[in-house]
């Protein structure tokens, strides 16, 4: 579908957008299918912060072709303005708008694009954001997620029998994370970061903390492993994710 | 670690297990390091119903190197007493019990095992009955679940901003069903098969089922996604899953 140019955008058929699920952060975690699109990718997409290399384009440090074309997509903002201000929606909608015209001019001249998605596209990913907005062809790759390395490093099952598991994100409110917290037999929670002190009450006013786990980096060189009992106060990275395992019936 | 086994079991270093991740079904979505184990195993063990070939041995139909050796565990009972009964758990017991002693020997004199995982091996999986009780050196391989494959096929991302997702096993008793769908933005249900029109019943009354999509045999040449609408009555194939979709914040 790549190749060569020839004639006018209508004439040549359209490229495909490749949504990439990358794992959660070791290449050996990729995909054979993300692996070999990477590496045979003529053009690679990726969002970063301005002035940082981004974390999807580490994981694949290596392993992109001499002469591809790198488009990083620079978020406009991150943590300027807080999510409940409505600018902030505009400016990053506006952002995606314009990353998704920047994809669609390749695929219209029949270019394929690989976009680098940290763990699973589908699963809270930014990529998101672009697919409901491209209207050329699009393809995605699911992935290994970042909470199953982060339970893969704790060493036991996450869930067994008929566990219910629950995944939250940090930024929900206190109270909301309680009552799912208490709900459900295993836990996951992503987005904790400067959430870490909030998440944390939740889990001891759940009666959850004690029996909860913080893997940072999970599958990265620098991963750690700790009970949450351990952990000192304050913030802890972007990537990092609160494990409480389920304890369902094992014969 | 493996190689030639020279003297005594004494003098052995000792193999290891690999819990093998081999992700929803097609083989291109498996990672580079479970391909290459896969690919370079002298033994490679799985479960299967008596009779059956097994799902984790279909996947990686073709993988297998000329001369390893294959060890099939084939489950005493599935299907003919039911979960409550405690004879189940005995059985089942004895038979985990088993295929670890199994394992086990391989290890203790050098030689190193790959076992297939449907999916991720910690979410859900029956490798976790060995896991928990094997002595000897135990490496487990994280992977894309049957999940991720499914939402992927439905076209539509699962969870957006703070979405809560809760996973239920089709398994649980129509109360819980319902109050976990409830609570949850966005909702997966495993274990379906005979308990395909309970889960139904769930969902209608949690007043999710307008919204819920069933995929068959995600990332499997015999995959099918529908609207739950669309299905019959009846019972749904071992691999199928329900997705309901979050429908949180997007810029
Ligand atoms: C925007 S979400 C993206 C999730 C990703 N699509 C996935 O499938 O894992 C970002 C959050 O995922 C979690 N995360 C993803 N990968 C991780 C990893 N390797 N180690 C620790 N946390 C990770 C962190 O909680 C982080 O705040
Ligand atoms: C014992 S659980 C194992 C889950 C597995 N470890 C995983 O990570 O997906 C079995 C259930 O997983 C679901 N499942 C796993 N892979 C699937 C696939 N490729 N398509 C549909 N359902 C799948 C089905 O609901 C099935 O009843």
């Amino acid at each position: 579908m790549s190749g060569p140019v020839k004639g006018g955008a209508q004439n040549v058929a359209q490229g495909v957008v490749h949504g990439v699920g990358l794992g959660p952060g070791d290449q050996e975690l990729m995909s054979v299918r993300a692996d070999r699109l990477i590496r045979n990718a003529r053009h690679v997409a990726f969002f970063r912060k301005k002035g940082r290399a981004g974390q999807a384009r580490r994981i694949v440090e290596g392993m992109i072709a001499e002469g591809a074309t790198e488009h990083p997509m620079e978020y406009p903002v991150t943590t300027e303005i807080p999510v409940s201000d409505p600018r902030y929606n505009q400016i990053l909608s506006a952002f995606y708008a314009e990353c998704t015209e920047r994809l669609t001019k390749l695929a219209e001249v029949g270019e394929d694009v690989v976009v680098l998605c940290e763990g699973d596209p589908f699963f809270y990913g930014s990529f998101m954001h672009l697919h409901s907005r491209l209207q050329v062809p699009v393809e995605v790759i699911p992935a290994t997620t970042g909470m199953s390395a982060a339970w893969t490093a704790t060493g036991m099952p996450v869930t067994w029998g008929d566990d219910v598991l629950t995944v939250l994100m940090g930024t929900l409110g206190e109270d909301d994370l309680v009552r799912h917290m208490e709900a459900a037999d295993a836990v996951v929670v992503m987005k904790i970061g400067r959430n870490f002190e909030k998440v944390r009450r939740a889990l001891t006013r759940a009666g959850r903390a004690e029996a909860a786990w913080i893997v940072e980096f999970a599958a990265m060189p620098q991963q750690t492993v700790r009970k949450l009992a351990e952990v000192g106060d304050g913030v802890t990275p972007y990537f990092s994710i609160v494990i409480v395992h389920g304890q369902g019936r094992r014969p």
